[in-house]
């Protein structure tokens, strides 16, 4: 039974829940080691956490002894350089998302990994929540026929540290933020052999004093014909909205993530206590889920890492899948620019992907626009003729 | 007390409701006489309705004894012949959405209705449901600040009659039948004086053997800077999904008008019964609402029309309404044409909407970007540097 | 076409629902006069509601000269003698809910109208709901099989005047209060002609200094064989919970008729606005309906009430009926202080039901007990062996 | 890092569910050797899930090399048997819901394991729910004051082997299968230090053609004056209803764990697919969690029993809350039949638990019932004169 050590490359929000969950339930895995740039907060980290030593130094972390997979969840504009001292040393290496700032800052990350043979995943969470992958499963088993539409939307009241909100730093504001989620979430129920051809976006900044976007609303074509639209936004009130709603030919698929997922409490204020990461107030009705390890996708997600890694496969998401994202972004950024379709500049390696299919039957050589029962039983046609268009109706007993 | 004769024009699904709705509860309101092109669903309607006359005639229905008003639930390519001749006679017109195929012959219209000096109203059901209203004025009285974002969603597997699939007769497809709820909705929430500026659409006809667009997502950008979004299809499985969501500086709301109302029911499907127009199956678990006529808003529709008339005011939707909903309209199929934001070519009656204002507060002369309250009960400040630009953390205890 | 003339006895809460349904929508009907023991807030009253006249005196109120109706708004122990006034003055009597403060006084009420031969109305506005009218129809069909369970939900952080707490006035707490709707609500679902035999009951006073109940839960058994259970509480946190549950041999039915309900709102508190009645705070996530009027069933209640009148039928809810709902009450009051089952004392017109029918089919002589499909197809069966009553698995290919 | 090697008894869908929570994610523990009475299933299981040994001999499977817990997956009327096995052998046990068919078999399997000196664990899935767990959370931390009340519900169309149907070989029916879940739900959020007294419990075979009951509510009276109340039935239709409900002074808090999680979908039933356990149908509108394992608590149970067993603890869940379980239960059969309440028969180790506390306030000498903030501003007092009892309404500026 293998067991990994992990180096965790960051101490803030995100480092604590890849920790949390690391240690969570009764894994085998281990961080051994945390870098923070902070003496100080490397070391109450590692306590919290009870990891055997903490760093100062990128370099000490990554090639500690025991050392196998240096996890970054370090802030956007340092990833390049982590990733290229971890790949130097040989060691796997697990990156938050999104990779990088843009398109060709991932393409020169994702070249570095292929070119020194490390194994390499890309940290999206939200592709592993039990939630998405039920209902990834449901559609590859053609439950909901072929997907039209997808919705992917991710907003809240804004990020919990500075670099966030810096577009120097982060590459952007909150498309960079939290539009990574919603495009490789999109791309997930679409099918990753889907195409993303071309991208129409919206960016403004409505409220906060910052120069990067708080609000923007995206679409995205695909190859097949179909729509992606993504929402994301720093200026929500009421918590953290986290909400994929896909529509196919055959069903409909909609997840509520965090505010209606069954766990509901009034409270007069009276306790004293954490809720959720994210909740606005602790007073009031109040909606989260009931494990963010589980429920966000994080177990399932070092799961498949650390087995992909055993058994010597690729995992669901790799920086080729980050490269994209980051290309998704990109166009969509240029877009909010030229107020016009931007193509996505990629290199695919994904194949290609046929046009949804019109299924219409016929009925005496016209196409069946719509079937309908009456309440009387019988069944009313919508029809339309192939050769002039005209469309008309017809009630059979059929 | 006031009472209004009223000919009904049309015998679809349409006339069934507000048929439905004037004689509803303790209405002083009738149907004095309707009218279809077939003498046939005349009569059967008149009867299934109580009405005291029916004809084929349209010219009759509108000229009879004792109709006051005239109600058009006819197909779009019919209203401007119909609306000419209710004002010609001078009586008092109601029309269902949308006013007219595109925003030419609305223009037409609205003028005759000025010009002859008669009552219009337009019936835009949505803009009266009660969820509607109590969210306009919890928007009106400040509960949620400044709208940042309206979302509004109407898709169901497709409208019942032939004429509505014809783009010809309809004008268009999804947009025309669904999208102009849809932005006269989104609108309502933004403020009537809101100009919608410019919108980016786009459509595609992805499952139906039709010509006209069965799927489209369209970006309303307003005057205040605010962004209006709707979604519409014909190709939705799982019923009728009808919901508003808004987003403001202060607040969130959400609607869901239909799918998840507070009335769930599960059947084995041993009952013999209709729930709701446009729930998909009769087995399984089945969502509706409990009372269409007031839920769809129009009962408090009718209400308004009628008071507005006895009271000589406008009503709150007018035919200007269903004026600028076309012109959005065409500004979206020119969108979903060019592959860019289009101008809303309209005459402006509104006045002018200020930019959604920032209110950052300050701190030791920085920008205050986000306020948090730390677990320990410190207040951590994500400050903006006014003249660098620079973003940064500060932990205080204030 | 006949309206009706009021004479609104009481000002509270209630007086308000009252005559605001009354003069909703396009009402032919209207309140020609109200009484309060206040003069002061008869006058205000008729103010707010624009009402014609105003009085102090019970007996100017019923004989005023256009009433033909008479509305009873006022608290519990003064029902009796406005319904003796009102009967002997040859007035149509419609009463809110309870009728009355036991079954004895509810008896008396029952036998005074009837004697006079006045029409009579009970004010249950739950069991009008649409949401309720909707799963009644649904049940009626057969939607849902037998009947097997029904659950009614009341509960709130308390009334709103004093005379409610006092049980001396009211006849009880919680039972009195909120029970009353509770146990016609169930009646209602089991169908009104399935008698309620017998009530087990828990009541307690926990949290409020009131010698009343404030908390009560009880079990009521139908003749069928099926169960009703009703929770009511003053000191429920987080608004108006009002819930009812019923289970099926074919279905279930969940009506939740103010928490959750598609109207969803969260607001950091900055607006200045009633939201609707029992809220408890202006701040945070607030849920609500959208118009109280319409689906909290005063609508169609009224409308019932006068349609009846003017067709010269009884109303969905009677007198008696009121009666059998205090002859249950009694049985729970009964019931928590004896801490055993208690038969429901009444006289009895709704004739007999049959026990819930058990529809075993057999195979092979022996007794499905359930059946099930396995993923490969294949069916399983558990089967009761008629003789010995063992119960065995069989797979078979059926 | 220790690691833990586990015999599995039993290869229902228990084992299944326990056997693939111990092998999920990262864990380092693993089922050795599994036992079946039938060397068909005991092999299919064994291959299913990779287990390198499995036999048709309980003591084998006890003493096998390295076996050194014992999971006990059997039908009720095995438990105390195997147990006792295990014990001897001086292995760890862990034992499914119900730990015994009645409480003298339970104190029986109880004592047994206190004089080996084995751990025991009681595998009470349903206390580990993360919903579960947040709401004890909240509880303890004051976050909704002093519980008065909870519902604890779970109800679907009935279990999947013969022998859960068969009275004697399960010891009960719906009370017992799944009424075992409900009360150590109610009894956790209650406090387990808050003694349960009494029970009044109905039961009814309404719609099996079995013996034992398939329908059960049931109240527990707790000493702090709370109420517990569980509703069971195996005739339910729509999946598994499976919710829990708490009221406190200061709050309110609702779990809903499979029906309304977030997770909905619609499907016109083309895919071919397994959805989720108790899922009655394959098309329409469907519920389920994302991830069984998890939201049902199993993973928590496991790791919590595999650390306590590390770290010398006591595991949340023990045999003697089994025992109470069976205690409660015996005191719900013996009230069906007597009809009145029945009280707990225990060896309570749980100390004492004082009365719910009233906080009134006074004012003015007098006792305030209720505070209300009028729309004006004003303050409205119910008040309650100490002496006489009388409550009266004050309306005051504070």
């Amino acid at each position: 039974m293998k067991s990994h050590n992990v180096a965790m490359l960051g101490t803030g929000l995100i480092g604590d829940f890849y920790t949390m969950t690391l240690h969570s339930q009764r894994s085998r895995d281990r961080v051994g080691i945390v870098y923070s740039r902070s003496d100080e907060r490397a070391r109450v980290f590692s306590e919290r956490w009870d990891i055997p030593a903490y760093t100062t130094s990128i370099e000490e972390a990554i090639n500690h002894d025991e050392t196998d997979t240096v996890v970054v969840g370090l802030p956007n504009f340092l990833h390049e350089e982590v990733i290229v001292a971890a790949a130097d040393a040989g060691k796997a290496v697990l990156c938050t998302k999104p990779l990088a700032r843009n398109a060709e800052e991932a393409r020169r990350i994702l070249d570095k990994v292929e070119s020194a043979g490390v194994f390499a995943g890309y940290l999206e969470d939200l592709c592993y929540t039990p939630k998405a992958m039920k209902a990834v499963e449901t559609i590859e088993s053609g439950g909901i026929g072929d997907v039209t539409w997808a919705r992917s939307r991710e907003t809240h009241p804004g990020p919990h540290s500075a670099w966030f909100w810096d577009k120097e730093k982060a590459g952007g504001g909150a498309i960079v933020d939290l539009g990574c989620h919603c495009i490789e979430v999109i791309r997930m129920f679409m099918g990753k052999g889907n195409r993303p051809v071309e991208v129409m976006a919206w960016s403004d900044t409505l409220v906060h004093p910052i120069e990067a976007e708080d609000n923007a609303v995206a679409l995205i074509r695909f190859e097949s014909g179909a729509l992606g639209q993504f929402e994301v936004s720093w200026t929500f009130r009421g918590g953290l909205d986290l909400r994929d709603e896909i529509a196919g030919t055959e069903g409909t698929i909609w997840l509520n993530h965090f505010l209606r997922t069954g766990l509901e409490m009034y409270t007069s204020g009276s306790g004293d206590r954490y809720v959720a990461e994210k909740i606005e107030s602790t007073e009031g009705w109040i909606f989260a889920v009931g494990d963010e390890v589980s429920e966000f996708g994080y177990a399932n997600m070092f799961t498949d890492m650390f087995d992909a890694m055993d058994q010597g496969r690729e995992p669901r998401e790799t920086f080729y899948d980050g490269y994209i994202v980051n290309a998704v972004m990109d166009a969509a950024y240029r877009s909010a620019r030229s107020r016009q379709w931007e193509p996505v500049d990629i290199e695919w390696r994904g194949g290609a992907t046929g046009r949804i299919e019109k299924r219409a039957g016929t009925h005496d050589g016209h196409s069946i626009v719509k079937r309908e029962i009456l309440p009387d039983g019988r069944v009313k046609l919508m029809l339309s003729n192939k050769e002039t268009g005209e469309i008309f109706d017809l009630v059979t007993n059929e």
